[in-house]
């Protein structure tokens, strides 16, 4: 089960526009200070004029500078991304294009299982190159979400931010200990309609979008029923996870999980026992960036010094599914 | 490379509605017999009440029986669509709901890469159970086309029908050979726009559909394009996979195209000398029906004796992307 790829380097894109909890207050006309409080969430970025594809592209460039390595050393594109820039084609053929690589001849391809997909693509993707079919691949996760929100639906709309994140992954050298110790998804289709958007694909086509309709185009989410599905599976789905992997808890320097809410991150914190000087929660400058979360977040714990070579880590989340996925590593 | 995978079983489902030529000759006002001498299709199927994840789930059943298992010997399910039913979430859960696997907790994710998604996620797939991750696959191609035609643009919209296919892999006993022998996928985003649908997605979002941009959210092709450049780059592609297969074409018993239209077909074989007791054409009762079009081939080629266990079998198609990509495997 065991893999020998390391997590080469990591970068990241936010959108120039920053927007202020504040900012929301007014937009949504509630009191000075609710969405800060409701949501954990102090600021976000939205997008302007940028494209999935160019946020993708810009992050891939800092991951690929910070591994020290060129476009050209990469032999596979996965965006892993829970949001597509357009129907047909995938948005990793759309980031190679906006990358250069337009003769390159660099496999694209996606993979989505929406807030999850970069950890589904880790594991699946570090197979591949356990298998000798890759040598350095490129997952990017860069989702606008901020398009896709229902300001009718205060309790989910103040949540989510837009922006990218990528890693570079390899096989590790010889002489080097990093590599994929565990992983683990699970989903639970009872949760199905928790979180969702109903339309845009070939059940309600956008030719459907009409007065009285909108909301179906844009995020719905019950999160309360979604708190009592994962509270009801994460221990024992972290607990199996970790056996596995034969890791105990105090083992890991850091938990990295997936930024959906600041009760979400209250909850999983407490509920699995995991320390503050574990769990890395950058919510409060980001929001939840669906996908691309965890691997900020990853981006920002290595940025900022709290995990070093050798440290044992693991990515941890939910997504609509509703899914439960988990990777452990050492970086 | 080489993984002793086995497909176990394939399955498909059509939609109960048969649209032939002549309907569409009709409805287009064209002569009576231009649909099919333009597009090789003489029928397909679209869809009435029938969504992606109930055709993908009544495909999968009948893969599982043609595999003797049941449906709690899969052990992870992935759809390969290149149309989702709902934008969030995937596909592949909605899929595992209609299996009324809603409390199973069986991994669910798709991937996609247009109509390519079946030979990649066949391709990664087979890697993770190699490195022992999961032991039986369900992979699921389900597509409705028919929400999103162009009816002014006849070159395409001729071509397409709804439908899903899907194909049980497991690990290959160590008395038999069944086996992956090789795979690779370019992708040639020089090509991104030559086949696309720009909108639904996050760049051009459904509430943009309005009279006048519905061209934008159905499916745009430049037939010409694609053709120059499928032409300049396969023959060199399928060269250098089954050379690294070590597989001659003489040895193959079967090639499974991706069913894109008649002219695609005749170029493929054409091009690179394949015999038409080797090309397996069904493009005539189906149309191109996107991602499902390979693992329905590979169904009906299996139905029809075409294929015995042993025999050298090889995957190829196109995709918007633009890409190429194939697997060699023994059946």
């Amino acid at each position: 089960m065991e893999r020998k790829i390391k997590v080469l380097g990591t970068g990241k894109y936010l959108p120039k526009r920053q927007v202020t909890a504040d900012e929301l207050d007014e937009r949504l006309g509630v009191p000075a200070g609710w969405v800060e409080k409701k949501s954990g969430v102090s600021k976000r970025h939205y997008v302007t004029d940028e494209t999935a594809a160019q946020m993708g592209a810009r992050a891939a460039l800092k991951a690929l500078e910070a591994a020290g390595l060129s476009l050209h050393d990469i032999d596979c594109l996965v965006c892993a991304s829970g949001t597509a820039q357009q129907e047909i084609p995938c948005t990793a053929a759309l980031i190679q294009e906006e990358l250069k690589l337009t003769r390159s001849g660099i496999p694209c391809f996606d993979i989505n299982s929406t807030c999850l997909s970069f950890v589904t693509a880790l594991d699946v993707m570090s197979c591949s190159m356990a298998m000798g079919i890759y040598e350095r691949v490129l997952i990017v996760s860069t989702e606008i979400s901020s398009v896709g929100l229902n300001w009718e639906q205060k309790e989910s709309c103040i949540l989510f931010g837009d922006g990218a994140a990528a890693v570079v992954i390899g096989r590790t050298p010889d002489t080097e200990t990093a590599r994929i110790i565990g992983s683990s998804m699970k989903t639970y289709s009872e949760g199905a309609h928790y979180s969702e958007i109903r339309g845009g694909g070939t059940q309600l086509h956008p030719s459907q979008y009409a007065q009285g309709r909108e909301a179906d185009f844009t995020f719905d989410m019950d999160g309360r029923k979604i708190f009592r599905l994962t509270s009801q599976r994460i221990t024992g789905f972290v607990e199996q996870l970790l056996a596995a992997a034969f890791v105990k808890k105090e083992q890991l320097k850091a938990v990295i999980p997936h930024q959906a809410s600041g009760m979400a991150l209250r909850i999983m914190a407490g509920k699995l026992g995991f320390s503050d000087q574990q769990m890395v929660n950058i919510l409060a400058n980001y929001g939840n960036m669906i996908a691309a979360s965890i691997p900020l977040t990853l981006h920002e714990a290595i940025q900022q010094g709290r995990i070093q070579r050798g440290d044992r880590v693991l990515l941890l989340g939910t997504s609509a599914g509703l899914s439960l996925g988990g990777v452990v590593l050492e970086y």
